[in-house]
């Protein structure tokens, strides 16, 4: 018998799903909607505060087809009833080589629906040993 | 004139500085006390519940000397005045190749303490491509 997933992890990969297939989609303006309006956002060490600078800043992104491959996502339950997620992955940007990627998420409920309130974004090409 | 570092980043990087310092000595039971005691660690996708169980799980692991070195870490703070923080850097584990690694924390202000109620760690080795 399969063991049905908790709430929590459901709601965190369906989140992580959602994320990365509006991500990959070519308007990538529907993003913005999946955060709540003073969220923050860390990309790549700069910081983005509210919906509308998250939302300009992915929308702006400088190339034009990308695709996000997940390799792990864990997803945990915290005291103030909010989702965590950690996700590695690897991305393809245009023709460029294939890149590690780290994301992190908390998801929050908030007027009736769940948004992430803090996401940080680090590419794995910091991180390769010598 | 130097630019004074918000009080959540002074947290955030005293926690992540103090952490693997514990954890890269010789008796790493002391690593426990950092977590609350209903803290939540996934570490390489196995949960464990409690600072009791984390404790005994970190002092457990299956090396004598262990170093960790930051590459980067990024810290935010949340709506519910936790600390968000993502880490990814290198460690050496006994005579092993170096390896990347990923870990977040969330801390919270409990009972006069910051400590850390969720952690999530992965090993870098899942996510080379190809």
């Amino acid at each position: 018998m399969a063991v049905q997933k908790e709430i929590w992890q459901q709601i965190g990969e369906g989140f992580v799903q959602e994320y990365y297939r509006q991500f990959d989609t070519t308007d990538r303006t529907g993003l913005g909607n999946l955060y709540s309006p003073t969220a923050c956002l860390t990309w790549e060490g700069s910081i983005f505060l509210g919906r509308e600078a998250i939302a300009g800043k992915l929308a702006s992104l400088p190339f034009k087809v990308i695709q996000h491959r997940i390799t792990e996502q864990d997803c945990q339950p915290t005291p103030d009833s909010c989702i965590f997620i950690m996700v590695i992955g690897q991305l393809k940007v245009d023709q460029d080589p294939i890149m590690g990627f780290h994301q992190v998420f908390l998801l929050k409920h908030q007027d009736g629906a769940w948004s992430c309130t803090n996401d940080v974004f680090r590419l794995a090409i910091h991180n390769i040993p010598a």
